[in-house]
């Protein structure tokens, strides 16, 4: 457990160690930067996440996605498919923003690689959402261009979780959800330690539904709060995970495709209305778009190896979410509409989850 | 809660309320047969769950598939995949008695439908299956086309769950499992009723990762038994459902990755060797093989009132896996290796549940 | 064949007739318009295909998409994927816009439907690109938000194929592409007749691999043309496929599908760096985005029937790419980069296919 | 062009040449066998590919599969697109002796590796199928487990094409159809040449849509022949690409789609009851089973090298169909069926290519 989720009392899940932080940003590269805009009506922002520090066009990532549910407007998962890598930072917004950062990350690359949709091809933008327009007046579309440039400015190995960036305005089981993060340390049999890194735009779910840490809170924690009237899902939740580990773009699908069973841990049954996304990176390697350079020789993992990776994604995935409630705060937006933070709702938390 | 189940103490996992049975048969027109085979270092057998009494081939009945981790050889799946239907009652075994199976669902087939691989075109036969070589001498392959005719004969609306047909050898959780079956009713916002049935092969897990209905057993289980050596999954699960609901084959595709809801909250991770699979279709109508005959127009659900399907679907896996681990008994088969019943390693069980 | 074709000597391809214009808008209801953008080095556009004249998000279209490979920037596959339905009309344009349409059509949406991201859930955009820019500067970013709305204002039944709208600035075999379409009449076994109409956004393939009704053409056009040094294939095709069948989205990505066929028939094999991507819609039904509004009852076509649709797929996508290369002309952009038209380069065409 | 291929006045489709033989076999370490049966009303066959000489189980072979038309019941794919790789020499035979198939495999696979399904894991068997009912006494099961094990005995370099092995009962446009093989060298960019080797069993299409080497020869082949009524499509083909190019299971899968062009160019257009499926494969590198042995490091070929791979896959399946046709015997088989050689039906096949 982190220094962090300890003081603050956040329950540990499943068997593996955390990293030293308990971040993405455990994986040795990896970078997160929020920007956070709040402002009446307007509670939402864009998150990066950087996979490495150099040129992700020039050298890029091995990825693979998982689609669990998708009522998702996404932006860059067909290449992902087809070529097994990313070549862009990461970003994830709110739904009607995309197109704006979309744009932003095209800019951003073509400023660096200007050779880009002459030369050589184009860049593919990879943009994930969530819908915060019960906090935020989404139709506004107050994301611009620049915010996705400061949040790449902002980037670093340590970084604010809860009710911040992408996260400002999103709701999960109808308390406030946002940005959670957390690391497990993966030993494989053959003595090879790996670490997962996670983190999670979380906004999905009813109440009743909740589960932490096995405890199934729901039921007790909806007396306390005045329920909206059942209504159907219309949240979503993105899934990152980032390993050390030397995975090819099938073994990342695999592993993208573990982050639905912390999710499923947690009460989430991939509503109808979710776009309940997920997508992992290897910074073990990257791969070069120039085709004069060499290619890196891997020994990627045995599949027989790949359990305690497996597992780690399963539980930094649930232990973001956890995470992502317990550092939201409160926010009131649109409509003074309000999200009540769990931390608020259940001050006697610890006792409920003995 | 069934009555057996109520009367054995298991508990009852999720917010729906069960069907009259909570078995797969409370989805009217579902019949279940096993045979079961238990003989020394043989200990297997063969489970069909029928979607409807009448002759399946001609009326076929709509379906889909999802793979969590491909580690299996189950036979049928491209087909369903394409185009949406099964055509045979759907058959469980083990791993190296697919082949003879679907032998004999081949020549059922031909028996009732004569015109098959002349007149008509040839029949997709639909055999999943578990490894059950830890209890059972699978290399004897002791299963013929005889025990699949006799399950077929055999299937009836109540039906035994544990160690019996395909699940006399499986293990689960490093304990006895088999064969588990529950329901539950899901109840939509325009107020009509639909029964989710299901019924798994669970043959999955390591037992330091058990959860019970949420509590997480595994580490205290674990030391009350021999544990072996860390190894990889050799397991697999798979889990069928069933719904009286109207819907498609895209629907019945959504409806089956809600089985890898139930199954990651029992404390799987779908690990690399496991095979695990879901299926899952709708007896709310069939369709004709003879292109004569007028397809039927069918209202399909409308997406946006699923949610109580796919978390009667997540909640009624969950409850047969908990089930076979309830129902199972011990088992001494091969080379002396033997599987313990839950209820003999934790006749405190009701008390760690607590 | 229709007039115009017949008028300009094109080669009729395949056994099926033409509809009535030999264009996709032989599918009742189905419209398209165009805008172009031509100055000087900016050479692109954007071309709307709208499935019908209503309110496109209410009454949703039953749709299935597939990617030949996906070096592409498309948005909104995703969710078609998931729900099988297109909520958006249909709009094409350069890489670089994607971003800026698709923002446009999700204002079209919401200034339509005001309850989009508050009581209703967020609208799916659905841009499909290739990469003009040989021929556009396309990191000018030209195409503005007022583009796509004035496309939507232009559709009709008739419309212009060749260097038109998104077409402008494409490059098919290292020749002036751009818009093509064409339709085919299906005729089924049991005497029903359906329409089976494409448009294409042709921008793939070197020329020496061009083949034009069976006539393996490229190598004898190459000595005619300065070639480019061989490069890799950086091009694209979108193939948007329209039928008036009753099909569901299953059989709607099996259709989708076929549009391969067509494609592979005039000399391409989806090189790596072309984003081949087909789209399959019927028109047979709509499906309401209000949940109190009955689902239609509609009996779907028997798949033992499909043959001829696929034929018609494969016929009117060959047709359209042949259409596509016809009817365009040449256009010099970027950089006083040139594509030379069919015509032009090939006055004796009608000699050359005999 | 291969000299048999010369002598016979097969055309040579496509830019690329072949190689040695215009074999699979081209690649180096593939080996085929054929066990052809030929009785009366009983015409069928086994015909197996083997990728290396080698114990395949221990070292896998790296693959991956396209299912262009699902109507198939093929074995063996749900794990191979799981892990990428296959473990047994792959098997083709007739639909219903798939199961007789399977099972040899695993026979053969324990005899070699006694471990299987007890301390290691199952093995998965790998077998393709066509439907040659319409010659073929299929309810017969002629086809039994020592036909396999003889045909993997007989695999060699150089073998027969045509009416033999699983190619025996095969009817192809309704000609007689069955083996057909061939081979193109792929030169890169950066000069390395690679193989790419194609085997198809080929059992699909009708006569009027018929097209060799881009002629339309179908509907004046039609007019030579008393043909069967207008019925749907009961074929299917599976096609086999094998290469020698260092490419991972994820390059593999787009190689396997390219399959799909080179059957498109002959008409086909992937029919509802056929089972049009395709698999590669490549020799250059093998993955242990043992976890204790290292796992090879391999720099995999640059995505944007793999064009004339693609090439060459649609050029050698083409190839293979065209070859399966000419070098076709006519036979005589079930109920005094007959299917004429294209050989036979058109001894004026040079004339009609010109």
């Amino acid at each position: 457990m982190s220094e962090d989720n300890y003081m603050m009392n956040i329950p540990h899940v499943g068997r593996l160690q955390a990293g030293k932080l308990n971040l993405i940003t455990d994986v040795k590269g990896v970078s997160v930067g929020h920007v956070t805009i709040s402002n009446g009506a307007v509670q939402t922002g864009v998150t990066v996440v950087n996979p490495h520090d150099g040129n992700v066009f020039c050298n890029k990532v091995p990825a693979a996605a998982t689609v669990l549910n998708g009522f998702g407007k996404s932006i860059g998962l067909v290449q992902v498919g087809e070529l097994g890598v990313l070549e862009t930072p990461i970003a994830l917004t709110n739904t009607f923003s995309v197109s704006a950062v979309a744009q932003a990350q095209i800019k951003q690359a073509i400023a660096l690689n200007p050779q880009i949709g002459r030369e050589w091809s184009t860049v593919n933008p990879l943009v994930f959402e969530c819908n915060d327009g019960y906090l935020n007046d989404i139709q506004s579309m107050s994301v611009s261009e620049q915010h996705y440039q400061q949040a790449c400015e902002a980037v670093s190995g340590n970084f604010a979780q809860g009710s911040v960036g992408a996260g400002r305005g999103m709701s999960c089981f109808e308390l406030k959800g946002g940005i959670g993060s957390a690391s497990r340390i993966a030993i494989l049999k053959d003595g090879r330690r790996f670490t997962v890194g996670a983190l999670v735009l979380s906004n999905f779910g009813r109440l009743p539904t909740m589960t932490l840490a096995g405890k199934y809170l729901g039921s007790i924690l909806s007396e306390r709060i005045q329920m909206l009237a059942e209504e159907e899902e219309k949240g979503s939740i993105i899934m990152l995970l980032a390993t050390d580990a030397p995975l090819d773009s099938r073994q990342l699908r695999r592993l993208s495709l573990r982050a639905g069973v912390g999710l499923s841990r947690t009460g989430a049954f991939f509503g109808n209305g979710s776009g309940d996304i997920s997508l992992a990176f290897s910074t073990a390697y990257t791969l070069p778009q120039d085709v004069e350079r060499p290619m890196p020789a891997i020994a990627f993992l045995h599949d027989a190896l790949i359990d305690p990776l497996f597992q780690a994604a399963a539980e930094s995935i649930e232990q973001s979410i956890i995470n992502s409630l317990f550092y939201a705060e409160t926010v009131t937006g649109r409509s003074q509409h309000r999200r009540v933070a769990l931390s608020q709702l259940a001050p006697d938390i610890q006792q409920l989850l003995k």
